[in-house]
């Protein structure tokens, strides 16, 4: 049975702030530079989801991408969207709202909705410019 | 002597709100909707500024490009760059920054420092999907 | 009052062929390539709106994209998306579903649903390197 | 000798519909949704064709892109481009032509035209944020 | 009859330098900054060519695209594309290449060829981030 | 310890030529095509560089991207912006400049730059349309 990765791309646009309560203030104003404004800054993240695993016969789908999308929607989506991710977003109450860590919550947060016989990566893009990839590792 | 228009793409990140003081709270809710999020949102904007005029017969330039960059960092995006644009930027302080009041006041605020025989126009990304023009009317 | 174009790109993806009935077939062959294939083909369109007015200062809006966006679906996008344009939509018994031809039509369906004092313009992608753009002259 | 992946993108428009004949209109209407409407609907594809392998000391190439583009139009696109999947391409007739499908069957019909030693892999995007990867596992 | 704006879009690579050999090498330097390597440096352009103008009943087109397509490939893209601009190039012989100027001798080659109802517009991208645009004036 | 893989992408403007000096120059000619241009020809060159390894608990980062793009600016993008890649580059004395090799050489700088327990992977895009992957096997 051939193996197929199958990706949809989704997007929010959220406001963060970068600081680690447990370093002084000087330390993250040197760590983290603009990022660490108190009064936040933001950013339009685009979240591409891929799946991968063989192909079901019937449909010739992986898995269908209106359910991939739904899944998305239903359980990162609508939490982070036009959200402050340090204010507004219980996952990030004790973690850092990097690009890496959204990344990383994001898959565990999707992966048990998702198929088990499929494999799940996460890409998530800061600016177009500026990227991470997770895969469960 | 032909007239030609010049863009330079810049860009910068930014948090900001919708909310009109002067209304009720209930009105902002309906009215921008995820938008009046009392913790804030953020988008990376793209900020396309564009000069039209005669080509300078020494240069083959209408405007150094590299010039238009350095007036636009100088003005506009070393003061909304990684900050809140209603809390952090005195533009804001009694404009609500919509894409179309922040296109306004970046033109506002360029417009004395290109040469006076050229003409500005500012396009401004809030998103890949949404974007606005000005051009002084 | 300062005046600003707002846009909001939507997007599409339908089946088309070229042929004009009142001609031959021969004629229809060479005029139109593999564009004339009797069996379709299809493209994803990208459907780019724009109003230009008065910003309200209520809102510091010219239109709230949200509106525009569902006006798009509702007089435009449901009619066209996963359609095959010469079959299955009206707009089209008696005119060739050209790029040219669809922006034609969809800003006479829109026109009526936008405020009177707001010029409306479309452009419309056919592919990422063929675009059309329209203005209701 | 190092190894690196070369990469180029070709592309593709055609309509098709999603339809297995072996099963009711009722199943096919709630699996496929528009994607099985009767009168067809279409996509802007984009190829990504991907060889990898060592590079070749007298050119610096892993394999001449001109000529990749050359087998990829005369053994893929030439047999797709502006063509319903369904009616006019021999590899659909008892297919259904998802994306997961084009990318397989794509990788198929190349991969004997590709000098041995290179691996080949696959990417197909049938609109901007749905595509599927293949690397003929 | 209504008039409607189509583009294409058209691509070549090259190589130039910013040189003005009317001023003194240190003239030079300061004005074109690393643009005046005397060993050239060298850009992807991308050129947008727009005719606009009626409908044509019979076809649905303004202008075929596929003929404006060989149009520029015959009397623009052929002449510039893997050139060096200044060396390679006969209308850059007492011209400098800049975008301005590139933008300007694209118009001028192409206008006798468009038909003379239609207008034409030229825009040229020298990097993703700077572009300039030329109508005619 | 989450394994994520971050990305930055740079970018730099050159022209190269592509001419093998212990072949004649009919084989240059027949095998590089307009590459083979004696006056050279150029590129906008995007660079994406990747490194991937754990997390920092204290910054939520892998690596600074801030860090990440002034380490390739030093040693990369400074060598290579605006220049003749086979004039001006001391790497490519000896080293056809094809895509591969600039990738290959561009890994082989950054390599030691970067934290040991970091992998580093290099994607550089040639044009929109072409790229090559190296990951220093």
């Amino acid at each position: 049975m051939p193996i197929v990765a199958v990706t949809r791309r989704a997007h929010f646009n959220a406001a963060h702030r970068l600081h680690n309560p447990r370093q002084s203030d000087e330390w993250n104003a040197k760590t983290f530079g603009p990022c660490n404004n108190p009064n936040w800054h933001g950013h339009n993240y685009e979240l591409d989801l891929t799946v991968e695993g063989p192909i079901a016969p019937d449909t010739g789908y992986v898995m269908d991408v209106g359910i991939l999308k739904a899944l998305a929607e239903q359980h990162v989506i609508s939490k982070l969207d036009h959200k402050n991710l340090n204010l507004d977003v219980d996952w990030f109450r004790d973690l850092l709202p990097s690009a890496e860590h959204i990344a990383l919550v994001t898959w565990r947060e999707l992966r048990p909705h998702i198929p088990m016989q499929l494999k799940l990566r996460v890409r998530l893009y800061e600016t177009p410019r500026n990227w991470v990839d997770y895969d469960g590792r």
